[in-house]
This record gives C-alpha cells, structure tokens and sequence, in this order.
C-alpha cells in the first residue's frame, strides 16, 4: 500500500478505507462471504442444519473486545487472542465456533506492518479453530485518544442437539477437572511489562480449544456438566461464578494445581496468586464422577489438554463457596478477585 | 454502586466487574438470555424458525464499533447510535435483526453516571428496534490509552426466504430511492466540535430503519433490489460501492436530494460537500421501475420515510461511474470520498 501508517482517512470510509479492506483484510481473511462486501454478511441456514437438526439446536452468540498491552507477546499476539478468546467463548457453551466478525479500532500512526502481523495471525488462527471472519468493521482515531489498536470479536456456534452446558447443571459430587497449567498468559503479560526476566522463559497458553472440547463432548455426551475457561480474574474468580450462580460449593486440592517453575517465581517475585492470574488456553470443566476418567483420558490425549488433572470436587456442604485445601490439610475460603490485579491483560 | 467514576478494576473481572454488570447492565439490558452470564449467549433455533422456514432462509451478522466525539450530541449519544448503526445494517441485508451483542472499552476516570446514560440510551433503543441485548463484554484502559468510552456491536438476524437484496442484483433503469435528508448526522457532530451555532438547530437522524425496511419489503417484495445506508464516506461513496460492485452506472440529479436549510449553511461554512456527509437513519434504495411508486408510498407512509423521494435512475452507458446532474443539466462524475472528511463522525 502507498503508506507505511495508518491515517484518519483509512477510518474515513471512502478510498484509503477500501484499500484497507481490499489489500489487508479481505487478502488474509480470504472467504467467498466476507468478499460479498454487504453491510451484513449473509450465511445460509444449511450451514448449521449441518450441524444439528432443527428441534432443540441452539445458536451461541458471544462478544469480547482485546485491549492486551503489549500487542505483540511471546506465545501470541492481540490478533491470535481475539480469535482464541471468542472461539473459546464458544466451545465453553458446547457449541462448535462458526463465524467470527471483528472490528478494529486503530490509533493514527500505528504501523502497517504491525496491523498486516496482527491480520495475519487472526487469518491463522481462525484457520486452526476452523472458524471464518465474515464480517467487519475498521475506525481510526486520533493519536493519544487510542493505545495503537483495540479488537473486538464477536462470534456465533451451533451447539449440537442434546448437548447442555452451564452453571445450573453442577451437582454435589462432580469432579472438578483442570485442562492444564495455571498463569502462563497473565504472567507472560505483566513480565513484559515489567521486563522481567527468568531462566526458562514465560509463553502465554493463548490457543483455541474447540477440538478439546469436541473430543471431551465426543468421550462422554452426558457426564459433562460445564465448561469455563478461566480468564480474567484467573481460576479462583471463575470457580466463585459457577458457585455462585449453582448454589453448590467446590473444594479444590492446592497441591493438585498445576503450575509452571517459571510461573511461580514471577508470580513470587510480583506478589501475586497463579490462582487468579489469566488463562488464555485453558479449560475447567465439572464432571459427574462416573464420566471423569473418561474425559480425563479424553483430555490428555489431545495436545491442549496433556496436563490435564482432577484439581478437585462439588462439596454441597460449602454452599455457594469455593474452599482451598492446602497442602497441609488446612481449608481456607478462596474469594473472587477483588481489586484489580493486571490491567490490560486481553 | 460504591464508586462513581470507572476504575481500572472495574475491567479486572472480579467483584467490581461483576457489580458493574449486575448493576447496570443486567438492570438496563433486562431479558432472560442475558441474565444467564454464560460465556456464550445461547438462544433456540425456533426463535428464528418463526420468522423463515429452513428451506432458503438466511442467517445475517454484521459489526460495527462506535467511537463518535462528543459522546452526545442533539438527536442521540454514541449508545443510540452503537444500537442503530447495526440494526441498520443487519435491516439493509433484508434481515429482521433479533440479537446485538455490546462490548464497551471504557477510559478509567470515565464517569458512571455517563455510562449510565449511555447504557439506558442502548436499552430504549434496542426496545424501539425490536431487538435484545444478549451477550457483552467490558474493557477498562489506563487514563489516556482510550477516549472515555468505545462501544462494539454485533448483530444477528434472519433474511426471510424469498428476499434477495445486494448489489449483485441491481439493473438498468432502476429507480434510486433516498429516504430523506443527507447530511443531519454529521453535520451535528462537527457543529458540536467546531461549536458552531445555526438559527434552526442542527439535530442527527440518528434512527433504526428495520421498520421502514419491513414495510418496503411488504409493499414491494420482489421489486426491491439493494439497500444501503449512507453513513461513512456519504451517499456518494454509497452509490460509489453499488456502482463498482454492480458494474451499471449511477446517474443522480443535484436538484432532487433533499437537505435542510440548516446543514447546507453548515457545509458551506465548512466547506464540505453534503453529498460526502454521514447519515445514520437514512437509506438508499434501488428498485425496479414498476416497484418504484409502491415502494415511495410505503416509504413516505413510514415515521422515517416521510421526506423519501426518487434521486435517480441506473443507466448502463455509465458503465460502474456515478454521474451527477446538475441543476443547470451539466453532468458531472462523482467520485468516492477521497481523505478524511470528518473524523470519528460514527
């Protein structure tokens, strides 16, 4: 393209706008329905009658907007982010991710050469999640009103007939199961920030994990209850919704959770708790006891889930709270996040 | 809620981020969807099956993020707009839009009785736009990494079998339809911010257009080629993207578009050319001559048509230009928006 920088004019909607879409977008996110150019992209219901028969299929519709600084991390990027969190989003609900749109808001001044490495990893991304980026949207604002460049997504799944995740169907009993290691994504974040650095390096988990979730689906239909990846506010805050909103409690097993040497020594070094740190390819799901060495087998044997653990138990008797047990026996009262721990983490 | 301005916690996930959804959201946004905070919105396939049988139907997504200055404005706010830019895009694809998704970045420092405002402006016009707010996110950046407050929205919808509208699908001799004046949303937005004051006020279209669209659609099933509302880059660049797209030729006549007395002085002050200007409830239409006068008493019959009129026809020796006459018969080419016109207009 003729400029090296992004101007107010590629937000103007007139040429330098269609060159954007034409050169960058549409050459990366290369798909027969984002070509078509229409304020909507259409999609013919065939496409999910694919998926599911019509009598108790659902749609998944889900949103989130990526303001991660820095842009650029080891193990990822805002662009590999942005398609990891909302296909995640959707694999949670047990649906399979379909479409994605996103909407670019860009700094004037911003590198090209920066948006077309941040365009390109979302193009590989969806690739691997096997999801298509349909439609978007592109703005510009003025330099200092933006910090260099903020992605939203949105996406939207079919979740097969019969398949019936969330929070009200935990019961007394399941086993709680961890796909992995705790604060590798949140601490690869605030080590860059804060440039740190340590013997074995940090990398962020950001990957997409809709092929675990259909092999967990595949390996036992019925015995999955629900399914989180425990994002912002890290494992504890995300245990404290499902209690919450389920009205059971949870007991986890401190020693059961797994975390990287690396890991633990920033989170010592930076006063902070793995247990509310950021995951970006990580799952917890509840299990009734009868299905969980099946998923646990299930999970091990895909690449996203080889460390994959039983971390704990839906207790009735912690009603509504999540409870820790520590390696020496001791139970304490694992609260939500409160207070803000690492700004800017996705 | 204990705090009244944003803080960087309430984006951190925690309590506070959940106070602000509880709070707020949930209580502005009230439907049973939402209210289940799954990470995915999940809505039943027979909630679209009764408006389209599987055969032919189609699904229509689309995404636009707002990052308008000021915030408010005479005619609306950035959340008016957030909730009719995607309806009305969803509308223009022929497809009744159902569901929007909201994700806010959010400056800390903002205050939370804007936010408010913002968010029961969303609320009021999703009611008006028949449409509910499902699923959301919320972001909050360090003082001076955004300003105030951008809002993402995606929207689902279903084109109904037998409705056919793109650019693909626009002939010689078509009828250009506007459905009123040009100009009023952009020329509101720079007046604001160049603090320039007209004897009548100016005030934005800002509008959703699905029931103008339905009622077109009714009066004109088959008729009714292509739709698209002027907003970014104005009618100019609108007929621009038909014309390329279509490969006809557009040809307009200066004297026929309506602007009100109050814009034009506007543009002439700021030496902008109206036909260049945003509109954001406005809409352009091309049909078939025999379709056109059904279709103008249906428009004009409409709360949002009431101005509607013929601008123009296609005509195929203009082969994928756009040519404007003027009042004293001289033709001349429009061309796409070139630069920057107006900056974060939308």
């Amino acid at each position: 393209m003729d400029n090296d920088i992004i101007l107010l004019a590629h937000g103007s909607g007139g040429e330098l706008s269609h060159e954007l879409v034409e050169r960058l977008f549409l050459r990366h996110f290369d798909n027969p329905i984002l070509a078509q150019l229409e304020d909507a992209a259409t999609v013919p219901f065939s496409r999910f009658t694919l998926h599911a028969s019509r009598a108790s299929a659902r749609l998944a519709f889900t949103t989130d907007s990526y303001v991660v600084s820095p842009i650029f991390f080891p193990g990822g990027d805002i662009g590999k982010l942005a398609v990891c969190g909302t296909v995640n989003d959707l694999a949670m609900s047990g649906a399979t991710p379909l479409y994605l749109s996103a909407g670019f808001i860009l700094e004037e001044g911003l590198e090209l050469v920066e948006l077309e490495r941040v365009v390109a990893s979302m193009a590989t991304t969806a690739r691997a999640a096997s999801v298509q980026i349909v439609t978007g949207d592109t703005k510009v604002v003025d330099r200092g009103s933006a910090d260099r460049l903020f992605i939203n997504t949105a996406g939207i799944g079919v979740v097969p007939e019969g398949v019936e995740l969330g929070s009200d169907r935990v019961r007394d009993g399941d086993v709680v199961l961890l796909s992995g290691t705790l604060g590798d994504h949140g601490m690869t974040i605030m080590s860059q920030r804060e440039g740190l650095r340590f013997d074995s390096p940090l990398q962020s988990d950001c990957a997409p994990l809709q092929g675990l979730v259909a092999a967990m689906l595949q390996a036992a239909p019925q015995g999955l209850r629900c399914l989180r990846d425990p994002t912002r506010g890290g494992l504890a805050t995300t245990l404290n919704e499902i209690a919450t909103r389920s009205g059971v409690g949870i007991e986890i097993e401190e020693a059961a959770i797994p975390v990287r040497d690396a890991v633990r020594a920033a989170c010592e070094l930076l006063g902070l708790d793995p247990l509310y740190v950021a995951n970006e390819g990580k799952l917890v799901a509840f299990a009734s006891p009868e299905a969980a060495d099946s998923l646990l087998a299930a999970m091990r044997s895909h690449p996203y889930g080889r460390e994959a653990t039983v971390i704990g138990q839906v207790r009735a008797e912690h009603g509504g709270r999540v409870v820790l047990r520590t390696p020496l026996g001791a139970r304490r009262i694992l609260d939500m996040l409160v207070g803000d721990q690492l700004p800017r983490i996705c």
